[in-house]
């Protein structure tokens, strides 16, 4: 792969990771809960779904015991929330938040898809392990905070539009599409599904 | 074991699957949720309880990765689940959804000892997973639609059955009596005990 | 080891573990849960944190899996819940059950570090490992009576007192301590942290 490709994409991870964390740590924000609250929180919104995936797929070691400078990072974020929410949303408008959470939803459901083809996972199944690896850590936020998950009643399509860039990923993958094209191809898919559906308030059947 | 038996078994595990998805989505309506909550509750109900026995026996493919078409038949509800849930309640009373959730808590109960059984879990173990497989999808439902579950505070005998069936089931096992009978006596307790004790309006001290 | 300590930590180890089941029970009661629902509870309280580690760390058997034992007692715990809670109340006041807390919170989030190393995982897992191993029965807990978990909003140093134990544990480890003193003179210190912020009324930031 191109080195800076790679880079791209490692830059998009981080960018989506911090995102998730930061709507963890918004949601701990609103519930009032302390620094333990807000950390484990967000911890459990950046990492859930992954984490669950691999629970399924019994693999090893999970992304987090790899990539331990990133949960250093969402310490630190923890320990200064309500600085860094401040700065937050002084320097990003929601729709920059929108824009990063779109892209953790594309990247993390496209790369569980293909961790879970790589597993030998059956195609369906494939693409339910892609889009519980998007979706699961924002249930679990929900799940800590009390609250029936958002993705199950907001009726926006929002697990929806990971699980047609799922498919669109699948499809690219039997077509021997390079990887890296693949992934970027359903990434973006699944990006400008939500924003689009977003931006026109289009709604899933109540 | 005779052909017949074993296609009477899999019609039996099918009804029971899909009352089990049908309660996850009377409750996914109740809770206002959309197509994707329905769906995704459905499914946890229907296979939450073998998902986490799986995970606890260490033990893979799940059952929804081997039957695919049953998770397709649960998307296909979960899409149609308005006019499905409203053509349930005028085809079936609630006795009949009682009846074929009564099933399934005791073929699940009882394939979830057995299977234990068959990982050499000790005895009690062995009960608890039998329980754990039978009731844990209705918990996994109630927690994600934000709600005490049920299981644990209605005070009718529902785990308690199941527990009680998978005791019986152990002890025929150990008589040698033939696996499909030992299985088809333990269920059938189950499904008799679930009834009567409903029926009869029986309590757990409180 | 000698024979006298491996008895004195069998001991705390029992102690710990009915402290965590009685909070289950306590919290059962007031949500108006059922014996089946004071069972699971119970049993989630006292197991789950070892139970969510081994589970992260492909570990087998479970703790209550080699000690059915325990899980009787604490079956009959459920069954009797009315009568003991009672009797706790007059025996015991809350100083006795907030110590006997401490003890497992202190030995459990040890014993999760010291697994989590043994397990080859580096520092800052480890340290996270027993951490969840110490809190998160109470976690489950919480998330089946429907709340918020305490340790996520009641602002006070729980899990940061595990938390810094367990580096202290890991610090005597590199440090090639006997394991033994290792791990009491780190139990100690969860212990002591807990009871002396708990006492001077010591909070986190919010």
């Amino acid at each position: 792969m191109h080195p800076r490709l790679t880079l791209a994409i490692s830059i998009m991870e981080a960018l989506a990771l911090f995102s998730y964390a930061i709507s963890g740590l918004i949601e701990a924000r609103k519930r009032r809960l302390d620094a333990v609250g807000a950390f484990m929180v967000a911890l459990a919104t950046a990492f859930g779904g992954g984490t669950v995936r691999d629970v399924l797929l019994s693999r090893r070691p999970f992304y987090w015991v790899e990539h331990q400078d990133y949960v250093l990072v969402i310490f630190a974020m923890a320990i200064f929330a309500p600085m860094l929410l401040k700065m937050t949303s002084r320097l990003f408008d929601e729709r920059l938040l929108l824009i990063a959470d779109a892209i953790g939803l594309g990247l993390f459901s496209i790369s569980g898809t293909s961790i879970a083809l790589d597993a030998q996972m059956p195609a369906f199944t494939a693409v339910m392990m892609g889009v519980v690896t998007g979706v699961f850590g924002g249930v679990m936020r929900d799940v800590l905070c009390n609250e029936i998950p958002l993705i199950l009643r907001d009726s926006r399509p929002y697990a929806v539009c990971a699980f047609a860039g799922c498919w669109l990923y699948l499809l690219l993958d039997r077509m021997e599409i390079d990887t890296i094209y693949a992934v970027l191809l359903s990434t973006a898919f699944i990006l400008i599904a939500r924003l689009v559906t977003f931006k026109f308030d289009i709604r899933l059947p109540h």
